[in-house]
């Protein structure tokens, strides 16, 4: 199946059917988000994946009773860093230097640059900076859902800050931006998966120069 | 090939050969950026083609001179909504419940929520969130140009001001949020060519529970 087939078959699944999806999909699915490129190759987020199903209970009255939430076998949720340090940075290019064979001299200057402009910056538009990233990976995630023909459901329809604190990620210098609940349709009870797949004409969507 | 396949494929190639990228292959670039999800599908942004190759010199001192904006046979801006507004909301859904053939009354609801929340926001907040939706589609954009083996460098090093001054996207109210410059990678002149990609691990990318 090729990506466009794919992304005309997924939907934004409201109904969910309970069946787990196999741990071998799940995998390739993150390993979609983890090689997602992201600015300078920071990689400003995380992704926590919750199968506890006690915990997905737990999460359900801050997703505003979204069902997909304990019907998925899996949720990803996306989570940015809160701000750009020096320490989170050097760890980045200290790990790709030493991973190339380099000496840290090889990114001196660029590192530098990066700082200067990361480390003067407010944390609010650090973070939203972060934010766009996880969005890339969020959009591989699903582009590799839709291919290995499993449902994802990308929802922003949740309590971000009630998120952190039931997954802790303010301790870990993070906050939650989105969620990605993996399973399959349970179409005979979804009001959505009948209807029609709507989208900008493509003359609306490009601007051509 | 695989998309994981594809991923590891894929850089961010800083030295394109300028041989040009065929419309065909374009074309599935951009219907998989047209394709990707958004928030209560509203495709809070555009996509400018740049082909003309005085409008991508005149785009290049703008991008400090970084080549692949010359060198790319096609440069894909994405351009995100300024703001959310009633006249833009209000053209998503009716031309939604039209293909859909559904009366107005079927989204009212839900639209009426909507309003609530996106115009008494800042506009900056409204930004913020449009800039993430367009970047799930630049994430879907991006697989699916490494999916057909052709090298795009996803580009946040340009001055966005400038770009909406040259692209007269202010008057459209719009703002450019990212740039994907499409090409084939000049590997005997780039030196990122033969560097290793690095990423996170597993283990310190995901969280489980």
């Amino acid at each position: 199946m090729s990506l466009i087939e794919a992304l005309n078959w997924r939907y934004a699944t409201k109904k969910m059917n309970g069946q787990p999806v196999p741990q071998e999909k799940v995998d390739q699915i993150l390993e979609a988000a983890r090689l997602a490129p992201t600015s300078s190759g920071l990689q400003p987020f995380k992704v926590i994946v919750v199968t506890d199903p006690a915990l997905k209970q737990e999460l359900l009255p801050h997703t505003f009773g979204q069902s997909q939430i304990v019907d998925a076998s899996h949720v990803l949720v996306f989570a940015a860093w809160d701000n750009y340090t020096e320490e989170r940075i050097d760890e980045v290019f200290n790990r790709t230097n030493a991973e190339r064979g380099l000496p840290a001299e090889a990114t001196a200057d660029y590192v530098a640059r990066l700082k200067g402009m990361y480390l003067t910056r407010d944390a609010q538009v650090n973070f939203e900076h972060a934010a766009r990233q996880a969005y890339i990976a969020f959009g591989t995630a699903i582009a590799q859902a839709a291919l290995l023909k499993v449902d994802a459901t990308p929802m922003e329809g949740f309590d971000s800050a009630k998120y952190d604190e039931v997954l802790k990620l303010k301790e870990q210098g993070l906050k939650s931006v989105t969620v990605l609940p993996l399973g399959y349709r349970d179409e005979a009870n979804d009001w959505l998966a009948g209807l029609k797949k709507v989208r900008q004409s493509k003359e609306s969507f490009l601007i051509q120069h």
